[in-house]
């Protein structure tokens, strides 16, 4: 057995929260960052988890009338320009290809055959979807669009992190064009309400659903919904955003049609997307000091079971005794899936395999030993306890019970996440409260302080500004439904002036 | 009733067969050219055909150990020249990246933040997940390691032809390192045996498994296999490769371990793939005058319903019955995955329907009219035969049926391409044969002519190189397994040098 240690991860999260995120990617196995400037690796475990999310999400926007398609890689310089706040987000921080071969010169291999037209590597496809609409669209007939893309997409960041921002990432992104602003604000919500169900539902993670100022909006958008995590450190992360655009882009694409009256219009389009990014946020909301917990219903491996075989003549049995259980338990369904159970008889020590499935979250890690075999009796540890903390359950009935033990499991993330949120939800209504709340108290090494302030707001994009510079501190969302949803007048905190709701403000990745 | 033309298709296939394919791929809704050069946008039709490749591919790589994983985009110039062959094999196609931003210059955005080093845009992987693999693996307790990764590439080619040959393609690309070049061996002809099946099983296209001639092989690899198939104008397309790479991409990378004996080793690697040429592949092997085929095992959507509604009285009736022949037949499972069915209730004539989707090739189309509800019958037209050609079954039965009516299209397919194949495959004794074999008779418009010739060789690089000037014909493969692989001895029809064995000759994309 290997040395138990005290916890799997060093630093813990009180310690030092940024550094024990980095450490968890690492001991999960999850990501590692490559050779090539903000780019990351990801490894079969964080991988396997993206596969998860992509394909709920995917059976999501189907059941709701998208379908996916595949548009180029590369946008012509010219296409970002049409739309002006568009290019302006993004010619900061993009990947530019300008040469189309390699050439030898003394010695070493150079750019060469330069482009008439540099390309950017799309950090976004607006621009070069709409182009695609534009073509696709003639009339009413050929509304409401709706297409979502999975794709890679790059942003030449400077400061990167693992999953919560790095140059290169996956996300997908859904494009729609419809015939009337109002469906595109109906399409736009939908999709809104999608992202805070799928967080919820499926990461047990509890949003704010929101809308962002006009300060925070995406480039180009008129409106942009926002659903908002809180995460361990108490900061926010903007998990998943959705757009109305008007006709923004469709008019710099050109995506025109005949209306009903016979007219020729412009069509009204929305864009939304999550990424990677959720990755990191579901790591941040519900890892503990030993590693991940991953919620069940997205886990690449739900159930693992781990065969003790400390006897030669006891190992055969101990292993038909797992290969059976896990037939028993795959033959289950869990939110209308088969459940995804491994035996991990790899011939390693049993401390190390365990602490190796902790350390990845594994939802629960069964144990057959050859005592076990004897008193028909399973060992069954639960990731949201206390790793030495395990159950001995009887192994005839014990399949049947999985599903619902591991529905516990993501009832109670989600339940913990949420009192979490609420326990660092303030509200706050002076301006001396809310900086106080906003400021460390250990100058030295700031520790972990501050929340979600929920406050009066009635002031300028910049005074938004201002504030972050000050207290690194952004209005996250306007919170559009649910617990903080809700209308009550009153006085901005820092100018004074009346405000006929209370906002988000927090501090974020 | 739309006007019912002689063919949907002009030119059909024996006009002109490289316009007949760019019109199909237009009228399925396929694809399209974007204004990217040589990059397609994939509709949405075209890409539910990759999502269904896609998946039945995944699942098989993961029967067979993998793992999937994603790598960085951009690959280090620096990481390409490393391996000699294969920097020469894609330099000069190859998309380079050399700034991080764009500026405001002149009242244009122009290229900006140069890069100290350049770098490409993947056109395959090797270089970039050889690195990973020299940090992940240390000792033979880590191997073999099996990945794969789904990703899109780009080589600057000059001329592209939708999916066949694009700037930008989607492809899955799988990666390991074994022990000895035996384990690597055996993987890269599991691989290519994969590959055989799928092509055969659920693309219905018969191809040839074989080895490619050195001049043929992928840059940097030891030893190439294929799978080659043949299309309606009797030309050869490689549809997938495996590659053994031996030890010089883990030289290159620097993948060591430690070996069972205590000694620091080179791993012996090896990558295979598939790309959305296959999609190409799939057209060009079974279309018709009509349009596309699709083998039911992929297809999107195996069965279209149309209710066919000339009254208003009858309209719900007939919708109703439409929709529950639908359930009936969602419940019904084809290959272990439930049947992908379809009403077509648009509001369009069903003539227009019917075409649409005789042109996209959904394998069964189902037709249901007030005349049907009376007789409790369905009008059933498979896609493999004539447009007009129905048979009408008692409804109450038929969803029953539908799975041996798709297996038996799927059947049909694959029957019909082998002999197809067949019939245009000649063993050929003579340089004089073999040149007219090859050579069209009509000089001004190159009629479909030729074939797969299997004939003796012995020839060296050179030789192929001329055969490949003088006749636009080049050895496809010497085949390794199925009818075509037999030990023969003879003469080599160029150089009269002894054979051991026939090969495959073909034109090719």
């Amino acid at each position: 057995m290997a040395k138990q240690p005290q916890n799997a991860i060093s630093p813990t999260r009180a310690e030092d929260f940024p550094e024990w995120y980095q450490q968890v990617v690492r001991a999960a196995d999850m990501a590692e960052n490559s050779e090539v400037r903000g780019c990351m690796v990801i490894k079969p475990w964080g991988y396997g988890l993206w596969e998860r999310i992509q394909s709920q999400l995917d059976a999501m926007f189907k059941a709701t009338g998208h379908k996916n398609a595949y548009f180029p890689l590369l946008i012509p310089v010219s296409y970002l320009e049409k739309e002006a706040a568009h290019v302006e987000g993004f010619a900061t921080e993009c990947a530019v290809v300008t040469h189309h071969r390699l050439e030898l010169k003394d010695g070493k291999m150079v750019p060469s055959g330069e482009l008439t037209e540099p390309f950017v590597i799309r950090p976004t496809s607006e621009t070069i979807i709409g182009a695609a609409f534009a073509r696709w669209v003639q009339s009413y007939r050929d509304l409401p669009l709706l297409i979502n893309q999975w794709a890679n997409v790059m942003r030449w960041e400077m400061r990167t992190r693992l999953f919560l921002r790095t140059a290169e990432f996956l996300w997908q992104e859904g494009h729609t064009a419809h015939e009337t602003p109002e469906d595109a604000m109906e399409e736009t919500r939908k999709m809104h309400g999608v992202y805070e169900t799928f967080l919820r539902e499926h990461l047990a993670i509890p949003v704010i659903p929101g809308e962002k100022t006009e300060a925070e909006r995406f480039p180009g958008a008129l409106n942009t919904f926002t659903v908002e995590a809180m995460v361990q450190d108490r900061k926010a992360i903007q998990a998943g955003t959705s757009h109305f655009l008007g006709q923004n882009f469709s008019k710099a694409a050109g995506i025109e049609f005949e209306s009903r009256a016979g007219q020729r219009e412009f069509a009204w389009t929305t864009s939304w997307g999550v990424s990677t990014r959720l990755i990191g946020t579901l790591i941040m909301a519900h890892g503990d000091d030993d590693g991940v917990i991953m919620p069940p219903r997205v886990a690449p491996t739900q159930v693992v079971i781990l065969p003790v075989t400390p006897k030669e003549d006891t190992k055969a049995a101990v292993l038909e005794a797992c290969d059976k259980l896990a037939s028993e338990i795959r033959a289950q369904s869990f939110h209308g899936e088969p459940i995804l159970v491994e035996v991990d008889d790899r011939d390693l020590g049993g401390g190390v395999k365990n602490w190796e499935w902790i350390k990845k979250g594994a939802p629960l890690r069964l144990e057959i030993g050859p005592r076990d075999l004897e008193k028909g009796s399973v060992a069954v540890a639960r990731r949201d306890r206390a790793p030495k903390d395990k159950e001995f359950l009887e192994a005839g009935s014990l399949a049947g019970r999985i599903p619902e033990i591991l529905q516990s499991i993501q009832d109670g993330l989600l339940e913990r996440a949420l009192a979490f949120r609420n326990e660092n939800t303030k509200r706050i209504d002076s301006m001396e409260e809310f900086r106080s709340y906003f400021t460390p108290s250990n100058e030295e090494k700031p520790e972990i302080h501050g929340g979600f302030a929920f406050a009066h707001w009635g002031g300028s994009a910049e005074d938004e500004e201002r504030l972050q510079k000050e207290l690194k501190v952004t209005i996250r969302c306007i919170p559009t439904s649910g617990d903080l949803c809700e209308e009550e007048a009153g006085e901005c905190v820092f100018t004074g002036k009346p405000s006929a709701r209370r906002v988000v403000f927090a501090k974020s990745y």
